[in-house]
């Protein structure tokens, strides 16, 4: 049994990623963080879960001796804890921004000043799909963005060929995060459905540096709590078997499947699993990939637990299906 | 055309109160005011209202002359604006609880002491279909509270014959205010169902003053934006047609409808009708009274549009069909 | 007032187009007439609608003398009741598709074959916007899809420049109209999201006919009642002000509303307005276009309304504000 | 490894508890049948439970040796089969209400005339937490109503002390099935609140048997998928500790949880979980509880694996957790 962390584990990820490490036949969920939430137990906060913790403020010598934490701080707070962590040979899965982009400038662009450019080299992207040996050698995971996760999965069979790439997203509102705003007002978003970030959206430079290639990236929030989908139109620079170019790349992904219609959010639900449609349309010879996840799951919790089962050289799959 | 400020305009009700004003025939809307949101556009706040006017924040002296105003305020803190605009005979539709408990020590029991107990006795509590003709004498309406609306409806034909008394009750999330909480957040309220104030909302006073009766009252919290329903289990102290009660009661009444089966609170939706279906219950002898509003409307702005046209000595149903 | 029939007012459009025509200052509701429902009364199938009529099975013998009618019925079958309306000299708003596409090869390829091919040449395509002179004097007019509505409207300005168009669209349920299928099911919609019709849907030589250009059209199913947005991604032939374009080709259009914010489709809801953002994306150069209406109102009824007023000469807003 | 057959595996719950059985670790699910749905894999039916499995139609010959079936039939239809099943010595669950009620009289007058009336004395009322060791020993097991299950788990501490029980219980809309209705259609639910089955509901008569007491039953359908929860306003004959009698009675039940605050539904989503808040209101003297299960789960499927996990000699929460 590996012994287990998770910081910051009042916010909708670090909570599941507690639950889902206090389920794992083979870790041990011996802390759970929070600065906000401090004292109180974590089955208070969501009854769901079951985690019967109570929630510390962090404090790393406090912490006791530890195999790995997996880190839900909002970008640019993660950086100095993780590094502290990284400092004592703790391995770390960074659920934040801080450590996806592997060009600081971009970061900085689009983020805030890095606090701690020197770790860069030492992060990798964790999507397993894409990394998967580099992964089980990392001491510091930088565990994708929800919409990346979606995006570079549905498009990765084709980065060779991708020329113009329009990607309309869609979410449900748990990936806003935790806290009350007029945007996670029930009200608000009831009923509602509204693009947002409109070409500014931080998971773009992301997207961009896994596929090589300039996209038009655009999320909505849609009125449901966990799902979320990436409509991807595509024109390629020349002709491929679309079907065949996935069916191969994803032969052997346990958590990838191929579907020969397209997919609903809730096809996915609490799962790791991302769901995909491609195809080649006949008539403008367009190629439209729509691919789904659980943002909340693939697009962050159970994706860092894959990350971190990578890591500790298990099964990729335990504690996930 | 008379002219009406609503004052605490960015919140729910009044902000539908101000959309209701500014579209009535008779009614000219000449000010919108928000502590909060001073200096923005109500239109910018909520295109759906599309009221142009900017709000301010609240100085009596820079209002103008006004013949009526509605506030829109927390109980508590309406009571004192209340009592400054009646003094310069400004008629008021109060829709906080200030004024609607005729006794001061109960209001005391449940809320905070009160700002302006002297003004208790010129209120009338502004449910039209029981005070019609003292509403139109009065210079200061207390506005009742939503569920009260729904409750005091859905009884008051069988006042005088109640003996036990349970009201179970639902409603939308737009029943919360518009400051955004961990209960207002989608990801709480979403495919969620909960009760709260068990055994102390604030309402039951309210409801237990104008029917004669202690009654025990539980709302619940139901994942929808407007809409609320109260569904009564009733014993009576002797066996009356409830039916003809009923039909008797509210025969001439342009806002209840009697229905001959239960209500559902889509069917009035954006309405300020309440719905109502009663029935007694063969095998067990209980009566059932269900009955829906619309929270915002007939629970709250639509009414006070309807006791304002009762004060101004209009048409009662002027700008609500 | 002139007298009005909706035929098909039992589903969805034709109820909400029953009540709009029944509240109409200067029309008079004469007859609703339904296949499944005859003998039922409007207003207990839609009580929130109030509509205080009996649906009769359709019999244009016994309608009595009329000025005009909305047809209801799906394409395919409205044509014949539409020629027999028509050859009286009653004027006809039809909701279905059959009139709407004026190259009767192109209807027959994505539709069926076309029951009245002469009557195609007598119809006007019944988006205002674009149409109005000519609806005006329209014995029969075709009214427009609800994605063409939302998606030539949005693009109708940029449409001399349009290069490569895409347009990810998003409805909610009532789109699907009525008819309870395993698709409208509650349990399949709620909490999800599912593309639908990729790449075959029949609204796209629609909007094609309108922009003169070939689109990538997708429609996506979303969780929420009323409510339909366009997400357009689009490549221009050449550079121009996207904001001036707009402001100048909308600036005298009672129900289309430019937005400098991304709207959301409870911005329009029960209204006949379209609310529009568009802009050009500096990064990569795209052109964006974010479209909103209510599918029911301006995607359906209260477009038709619209319509009607312009055949009869009427303002163009009446009944619709 | 016990050997399962699901029976009638392409409705909701019987869905459910194919999944709950392919995933057990100590069950093999050999067979899953439909009458619709023959030829279509279940998973392509339910792509979220991952069931690689073929919908046969039924026939008990071809089902190959079997040691339990859960029969997820209708009323009515379930009866005759559960005959043929116990017949062969194969081990029923049964989802249907036709062995539930004790009395033939009652279910028939409650239902339809009884299939096998013969079978009835046979069958165990299948809520472990009242029927543990009958359960044990039972070939034939009637699995709860969802209702039941809440409200029984509710009151059943105080059922020596019942005097007056209002049960005032809401429901998902995954409770009304798979079947495609005006009830179930999204546009009906979505943003509504209805009553049903007013003072006739079949389930009232179960929750009678079991407690011993007239009850007063009324359901609602609220707009989410899965959840449920009774609300129980009660008067007792005697005054009781209400605290410490749910504490005891409930101290060792692995799946019934005591909250200190009214529990929402989905403290228990996709759980088999029954969340009790009981308290006595000290004002009126009346004892409130608000039970919360997951009508497909603890309602249906989950606790039809629980009885066969008991029927089958293995630990009761074997793939429950």
């Amino acid at each position: 049994m590996a012994d287990v962390a998770v910081l910051g584990a009042s916010g909708f990820t670090g909570a599941l990623a507690a639950r889902l490490v206090h389920r794992h036949p083979d870790l041990e969920l011996v802390a759970v963080t929070s600065r906000s939430d401090a004292g109180r137990r974590l089955d208070d906060l969501y009854p769901q879960y079951r985690v019967p913790l109570v929630l510390d403020a962090f404090d790393l010598d406090e912490l006791g001796p530890l195999d790995a934490a997996i880190v839900a701080y909002p970008h640019g707070a993660a950086a100095e804890t993780v590094a502290q962590l990284h400092e004592r040979g703790i391995k770390v899965v960074d659920l934040s921004a801080d450590f996806r982009l592997r060009d600081v400038a971009t970061y900085e662009e689009w983020y805030v000043p890095h606090p701690a450019p020197q770790l860069i080299e030492e992060a990798v992207y964790g999507l397993p799909e894409l990394y998967r040996e580099q992964i089980r050698e990392a001491p510091l995971v930088a565990n994708p963005g929800c919409y990346p996760t979606a995006a570079i999965l549905a498009l990765a069979p084709l980065a060779p060929y991708l020329d113009d790439v329009v990607i309309d997203a869609k979410s449900g509102v748990s990936g806003a995060g935790r806290e009350p705003t007029q945007t996670t007002h029930f009200v608000s978003a009831d009923e509602n459905l509204t693009p947002y970030g409109v070409g500014r959206h931080r998971h773009t430079p992301e997207i961009e540096q896994e596929l090589g290639v300039q996209v038009t990236f655009t999320p909505h929030l849609v009125p449901l709590d966990q799902g979320e989908m990436v409509s991807c139109y595509v024109t390629l620079k020349q002709d491929v078997d679309v079907e065949v170019l996935f069916a191969e790349r994803y032969a052997d992904e346990p958590f990838v499947e191929l579907s020969e219609r397209p997919p609903g959010v809730r096809d996915v639900r609490d799962s790791n699993i991302c769901r995909i449609h491609a195809r080649r349309d006949e008539r403008t010879g367009k190629v439209f990939v729509f691919a789904v996840i659980d943002n909340l799951w693939k697009g962050a919790a159970s994706q860092a637990v894959q990350n971190l089962n990578l890591m500790l050289g298990l099964d990729e799959t335990a504690g996930l299906l």
